[in-house]
């Protein structure tokens, strides 16, 4: 066990109430006058989550729109949120917010409070920022616990466009600009649409977000709902700028689905739901495909064209 | 305009929703299923807030109290946290869990979720925390904004303790053992109690804490409900450690005055609330003392038996 698992290990034994689901989903859920308080806080580190020469406003946007995701994979529509300020270089700090000004708007969470400190001279800064969204009423707040064997899985979007995004920032892979232009901005602007999970929330037995690779995160699900999820790696929706790049052959696929920040749904639902999941995707101009089975057993499974796929080494970040 | 007023102001004209009070309040308040449900957010940094040889238990058990006291200061009730963790060394980073855990328990605010980053080597750390609470049912939550003219001001507990507290950590003053003792306690860990903030509520016109010195936050209050108030510095409570140090004269009063980290309540109600002010606080075991009175006008007066005490230069921590 390292020292960040023991860590979070301590963390679970003394978050025992039960909004705080064991700290395993995506998000806090508390009763709140009859409404479900969905809660969520995501931090992001210079040097750590972002490098000091991101754009600024990209790393405002970011922070918003990780914390939607969650509130988008628990159902959730976003009603306010607060965040930390890290001060530095007063052009920086204008541009940020800037940034952050636009994202709230985007994402309709309005800004209603935080706090704002000073650091260190030449310190790493951070930015913390927490979300707060209501649940559906008469729906359950769904969780990453109740995926059943017999159900399809589904994700929505396309997978591994951001990680490819984060090489191409990094130049540690080239292509044709309009390619690499549109995976570095999937990597530094991902767009939830908190719509699709509400829309989704009823029609769904499990749901989660996938930030750090959509094989961890299945996994994750797996293990939270006690199933095998088995996944068909030739269904996994692919980018056409990603394809033009890396092309679409099993070692792409699997460099897809393993790499992170996608902010993309991940959910479980019965068969007879496939229409209105389609139908509710397509209202909001939305993509999203059937990849998989849950099926009885632990852990994952890959095929493709019905041939059992090994499981990569690494499955995503794993933290 | 300093960079980091400049950078408050723009923030400000961001956080348009009602619900965020203007950012000029301890707290956002926001309705949720018929209930005000109070937000607030704060940030330590390491070698900013508390120094690297601070006890974990008690960066921690601050971090947890001074959020609570900002919900105490609207009359909200704790129901939950979310907190940052910037990792480090192991056994800080255990210690500093405990100190939550007891805090938590100690506030009965539970831990509801949050998030866990890696930090650049060396880099000073930050945590940061949000706490929700609850506002009364049919008492509106008090503001900064609605003291009136004619009202008493109060505060809670005793005044100054904590700064000189700092000072005796820092070892820059001397005195017996239990007086510092007790004094750097009020520093490290300070004990808001919500239960009195919300016996308040409902008797007072304005209510905040007392964070960042008496008088700059007396001021504050001034200013955000266009009165003067006028305090009677003679009345201003004073621990009896702080008496033994430094005893009660004038440069005492006004140093307790303009010391920050007091964690008290500063409340104006009218005369007739007097009794029931006295007798909420007794029946917790909590001291409120009648410093002084609201009046036309702006801003702050000082007087001593009468006489005028011009205002010090430096009312407190001011950012």
């Amino acid at each position: 066990m390292t020292g960040e698992h023991a860590f979070i290990h301590a963390l679970r034994a003394i978050a025992t109430d039960p909004a705080a689901r064991r700290l395993a989903d995506d998000a806090a859920v508390l009763r709140i006058g009859g409404e479900a308080l969905v809660l969520t806080m995501d931090t992001v580190v210079e040097s750590v989550h972002y490098l000091p020469d991101d754009p600024p406003q990209d790393v405002a946007w970011k922070l918003v729109a990780v914390n939607v995701s969650d509130l988008s994979a628990k159902g959730a529509t976003p009603v306010g949120c607060l965040y930390s300020h890290a001060l530095g270089d007063a052009a920086w700090d204008a541009a940020f917010l800037a940034g952050l000004d636009v994202a709230c708007r985007r994402f309709a969470i309005p800004l209603l409070g935080g706090d704002t400190v000073r650091m260190p001279e030449g310190a790493p800064r951070s930015f913390s920022l927490t979300a707060l969204g209501t649940g559906q009423q008469g729906c359950p707040v769904p969780s990453r616990t109740a995926a059943q064997a017999g159900d399809r899985v589904w994700v929505s979007g396309t997978i591994g466009d951001a990680g490819l995004g984060l090489r191409a920032a990094l130049g540690t892979i080239g292509g044709n600009e309009g390619d690499t232009a549109a995976l570095v901005a999937r990597y530094r602007r991902p767009i939830p649409e908190p719509r699709l999970g509400v829309a989704l929330a009823p029609l769904v037995h499990a749901m989660m977000d996938v930030s750090d690779g959509l094989l961890v995160d299945a996994s994750r699900m797996a293990e939270a709902s006690g199933v095998c999820i088995a996944l068909d790696i030739g269904t996994v929706p692919l980018s056409s700028a990603l394809v033009t790049l890396v092309g679409e052959d099993r070692e792409a696929r699997l460099d897809a689905m393993t790499a992170g920040d996608d902010y993309e749904l991940l959910f479980t639902a019965p068969p007879e739901h496939t229409a209105r999941i389609i139908e509710a995707a397509a209202t909001l101009d939305r993509q999203v495909t059937a990849i998989g089975t849950v099926e009885g057993g632990s852990g994952l499974s890959l095929t493709q064209e019905a041939a059992a796929v090994p499981l990569p080494e690494r499955l995503g970040y794993q933290h």
